[in-house]
């Protein structure tokens, strides 16, 4: 029998149909062709070594001296500019406002054939560090409200870049995609006096059947109302409003929990597509005590239609708890 | 330069940046094969004359005798299923309910191979007759709540069935993808005494800039804050809060006017895949002066990526101005 989930933090809701769907065994990659393994070293590659020319000047690099391990630069082809004003234009009906803000990508690795998955667990935390200090950086601009940092895999995930590298942009805009959950998760706690991530992490840590993989700060789960089949999420295990407040030690201690996850995809279904989104509080809510950031990893592995379109409800023919089991069992 | 652009309606941004895309011309399907025509008839396919009986009975059929033209259907493969029981399943943190509703497939068409593009106007009218036929009597169940309208055409928009057709869900849940526009249309009308959506209305044809087409009663634009290129919108003239109270000479009218504007789409992008949606007010609202029922058509030519999963601002490098004017172009 099929199921409405709702998700408590957001208040969106999922209906969970297992009887149309596949098994998560049923998900890997079908390829006719074997897929095709890029080079270590690509020439024509503006993120490989060499081509440092080709991007903007470096904001971070790591390490500060030596060949650089990961690099962090201005977007060439930004969305948002940091030139632009960051002024509203309203009139009665139209609102708008320059593209003002900050887009830069962080360059994972110098190896062209690297991924999250498979490159040293070390690496992994240095690409968690660079986050946190072009975090820390974009957060002094006084105009700039929100900062996402994002990552897409693969070319239904949005990139045909196939060099290891996510993007972070800040805006000086909270869309109501990100603010609506928020105000849900201001008034559980006016209910509750709970931040409700930590209720739904209490919960997911209670019932187990979802939860993927642990480490001492970090829980990596499949949710209760996934949307789609592989959904997972991060989440700390101490109350933690944005990712900016991350010491070195939860960084390293996040590192390998990351990259297990990612590599029970990349194994488990034969390196899919993927997107994952880091959500933090809105810059200046650092310390409320109603919102968590985490982590949203989204296997492209199905395309939303119409119903998904129009209500928000996605129909998802794979259970979280089948999901979790399968990614469970997957050898690293 | 780049812009953010708020959608009045549901305060939702997108972000225009021209500088990075491409010319509305250069969106036509790039085929290294031309396309596969379907046959008039494909003995294999559900939907088509002959194979009444591989899916379940119709609670619909246009004409009442003689071979059908329309004929709505109970989904054999629905997510939702009027027999399973409307009830909510509260834990402290999981809340969850069985999967009660109503998932109908209108079959547009006896031809295999017709598409609302190109099929005479009379039968498109007839599909929206059947549409309004089905939305009436799912309204007499007093469990469900939402009933949502909408069309996949073609892999990239969710559906390998090349018969056509179109499918209502009807749900005993209203989800905030949905109630979070309409509380802020509600906070619209309370501070202005209008309906935003005439409002816009309103707006875009002063502007006239992104206007498409125009009927008696209808008009179809793209939308000053375009997700992505190509976005349509069908608004009402007259305030409409659902699509069960159009009559039939509002549904001659509108039949028409949808034809025109996927036939633009189907011969200026060379048939790409698209999905539309029509949204209306809940069940018991159709009274409302806040609220007004309306196409979404959304082709299916770029890929949301984290950016957009992060915030659900959308990144749409070519103008709605620019589409409007390409879409108005077209030979039809």
């Amino acid at each position: 029998m099929s199921e409405f989930r709702q998700n408590l933090a957001t208040k969106e809701w999922a209906i969970i149909a297992p009887e149309r769907g596949k098994r998560p065994n049923q998900f890997r990659e079908d390829r006719t062709e074997p897929r095709e393994e890029p080079p270590e070293h690509d020439e024509s590659c503006p993120f490989c070594p060499g081509n440092e020319t080709h991007t903007p000047e470096a904001l971070y690099r790591y390490p500060d001296g030596g060949p650089w391990q990961v690099r962090a630069v201005p977007n060439k082809f930004a969305a948002v500019r940091p030139e632009n004003r960051p002024i509203r234009c309203a009139d009665h009906t139209f609102l708008s406002a320059a593209g003002y803000g900050q887009a830069e990508v962080i360059i994972e690795s110098p190896l062209h054939n690297a991924t999250l998955a498979t490159m040293p667990v070390d690496e992994v935390v240095q690409v968690l560090i660079a986050y946190r200090e072009r975090y820390r950086d974009m957060m002094t601009d006084e105009d700039l409200n929100l900062i996402t940092i994002f990552r897409n895999f693969g070319p239904r995930a949005g990139t045909s870049l196939v060099h290891p590298h996510s993007q972070m942009i800040a805006t000086p805009i909270v869309p109501p995609h990100v603010r609506d959950p928020i105000r849900e998760a201001m008034l559980h706690f006016d209910s509750y006096g709970t931040c409700v991530f930590c209720q739904i992490l209490e919960g997911e840590m209670q019932n187990e059947v979802r939860i993927v993989a642990e480490s001492e700060y970090f829980t990596a789960f499949c949710p209760f109302a996934s949307h789609t089949p592989f959904e997972l999420r991060i989440y700390p295990k101490e109350h933690t409003p944005s990712f900016v407040l991350f010491d070195d030690e939860r960084l390293r201690d996040l590192g390998p929990l990351l990259r297990g996850v990612l590599r029970r995809l990349h194994v488990g279904l034969d390196t899919p597509n993927y997107n994952y989104v880091i959500r933090s509080a809105p810059v200046g809510d650092e310390d409320v005590r109603f919102y968590h950031t985490y982590f949203v990893i989204i296997p492209k592995i199905t395309t939303p239609a119409g119903f998904e379109i129009g209500t928000g409800i996605y129909i998802n023919t794979t259970t979280p708890e089948d999901c979790a089991e399968f990614l469970r069992d997957v050898q690293i």
